[in-house]
């Protein structure tokens, strides 16, 4: 294992201002780490373009950046700039900047965006590759040890698994042999997209692959659960700190959009029977993790992937949850996405709890949530945001 | 199996004035097929940076199609498109054409030129990914029910297998679980790219995989081993429309590269022990592999993939091989890429067969390769273009 002089340990935050990065760059300032952010805005554009708007009131990132330096006294450093199309400049703020641990949320990555229409599909495409392989080879030509952090998804394993338990990246099979015995290989899980979003995190995996394994790059792989929740410890300390909550059908995930619902008297959206399966983590345990997988360091011997998550849920039980705690009703809804109606997801999620993460799980932290947040900003909702536009 | 009209039936080859798109353009043309040729001619633009040439004299793409015209009576289309910078020109132009197939070559397509640096890197990645996007954006958004057919590359399947046989693209596997019987699944093989470029193909591969379970486009995914051989029935027509040779050590395949050493004297250069061992197959019966796949195309039901090879074989043996029917000597060279000192490569490769095609194997048409290309030309070779420059 490396060792870190916490002080002196430079991090960048690509895509720093988005609703992971924000919270995660303040995390790491608050933690020690010198943080700069990278961002070219793209997510604060969007909203722009789809008219649409995050439920909690988000400052500018000047205004976040010069709040958190007087709450905390610690200066967090910002670069407007699009990573995917500004290569040169890119490589020359790593030469200039030298920093020890970059993480990687400059994706776009709301699955349903992808799959709004051709443009939105080329643009995640462009844009998620481009950026991925573009952080990869900047890394390489600056010729620095810098240890990247890549949020991937828990959607790469694909939602029809038949597995009692899916592993963290690697699997172990046995291939049969005509006339020889089964050979034993560790493979990488092999990968079931469900939209163009999921498939750009599986090219990242592969453009992962090759470049720990030709060129030694140092990489761990997140492949994170749905997010739920706002707020951190460093975001609740002020006002103009508060991290953004999107509760639209692109860009809400699905248990902040309950709450929404359920705060506005809004019925539960449901998608289907509510039957499908997914993993969650809370923002909080989000930012923890990130920073316990910066203090603790892969070898370069193989891409380190973990399972960023801390609990499973069938949707139509968190459903139900969110109406007993707020008394909302539940409607279904014609799922507007390709995928099974209903499946299990047995997944292990050992090595971050091992790293020292303590889980916020969803019956401690949910009702804080409610009333902290989705009811505080009910006023702000508009209705024509929640049902979802995107069919596929 | 869709009927076709083989004289109402248009095919577009992206990439086509290429080494394997030009003798295919006219082998479909000749076969009765309305041939459209796509491509940005960007193969002759690298030759131009790299200061390097094809052994044979290529006319210009004008005047090859000209002379296809007056040898042939037939018509081929041309258009000067990046389509994967030019994405609503090449959607307008697939709807004005509404061809029934589609062969894709337009990808950078030399695994060290992939490696020459972080330009390089960049410029494959972003050129082959967005350009395969593309035509599968541009297929799903014309409505057209038209068959892609992508040449991909056995470099998939990595040079250190220790199967005894490996399938066409689909691996059945067995997953151990615990306290349950194993799981018998049958999946992509595992990607084990060398190099960007072969990295590419896998991503290719991955979004194939995508788009057909998605959107139900029909796909054939020919995963071609190393061409050897220059021209075809087609291209002997005429001197103006004879096919690219390459020899030098980004472009040049390794039997192209021994054969034009042979005919200056130049030592075979073999690289290491020579140990590696690769899969081949000769330009004619690429062309009629690619022809068999159009005529018979595959359901929506999954990606086709076959392996378009008809022999296998260790390097030194090709070397040993060549030397002793020219009597040029062999020399060993450190080995400027990444990978297994030797390797096995038993490889399945059944199914073209079974559409009907007839094999030109090595021992058949190396001499005649020799004789007509490489000695006939040999006062056009350059010999600072023979040794490799990239190193990875």
């Amino acid at each position: 294992m490396r060792t870190y002089d916490l002080f002196e340990n430079k991090v960048f935050v690509l895509g720093g201002d988005g609703f992971c990065g924000w919270p995660t760059s303040l995390h790491l300032s608050n933690h020690g780490f010198e943080v700069v952010i990278l961002d070219n805005l793209s997510r604060r554009k969007i909203d722009i373009e789809l008219g649409i708007e995050s439920l909690t009131p988000i400052a500018s990132i000047q205004q976040r950046i010069e709040t958190w330096q007087q709450v905390s006294g610690k200066k967090i450093g910002y670069y407007h700039i699009d990573i995917a199309k500004e290569y040169d400049r890119f490589l020359q703020i790593l030469l200039q900047e030298k920093p020890s641990a970059m993480v990687h949320f400059a994706e776009q990555r709301a699955a349903p965006y992808s799959m709004r229409g051709s443009q939105e599909r080329r643009y995640t495409v462009d844009n998620n590759i481009t950026a991925t392989h573009n952080v990869l080879c900047a890394i390489l030509e600056s010729g620095l040890d810098v240890h990247l952090l890549h949020l991937g998804t828990t959607g790469v394993y694909g939602y029809d698994t038949h597995l009692n338990n899916i592993p963290e990246g690697y699997l172990d099979i046995e291939i049969p042999q005509k006339d020889a015995p089964p050979i034993t290989q560790t493979i990488l899980h092999p990968m079931y997209p469900g939209s163009v979003y999921h498939t750009t995190k599986c090219l990242d995996e592969l453009l992962f692959y090759f470049y720990n394994k030709n060129d030694k790059l140092r990489i761990t792989d997140l492949h994170q659960g749905v997010v739920w929740g706002t707020n951190t410890e460093e975001t609740k300390q002020s006002d103009k700190l508060i991290n953004r909550f999107d509760y639209d059908g692109e860009y809400g995930t699905v248990l902040n959009r309950f709450l929404v619902q359920a705060a506005i008297g809004h019925p539960l959206t449901v998608y289907g029977t509510g039957g499908q399966t997914r993993a969650f983590i809370n923002i909080q345990d989000t930012v923890n993790c990130i920073r316990l997988a910066i203090e603790n360091p892969p070898s370069t011997e193989k891409v380190r992937i973990f399972n960023q998550i801390t609990e499973v849920h069938r949707l139509i039980d968190l459903a139900n949850y969110v109406s007993r705690i707020t008394g909302a009703e539940i409607k279904f809804y014609d799922n507007p996405r390709k995928e099974a109606a209903s499946n299990e997801l047995p997944m292990r999620h050992e090595q971050l709890e091992k790293l020292g993460l303590t889980p916020i799980l969803l019956e401690q932290g949910l009702c804080e949530e409610v009333s902290e947040v989705a009811k505080r900003y009910q006023d702000r909702c508009n209705l024509s945001q929640i049902l979802p536009t995107t069919k596929w």
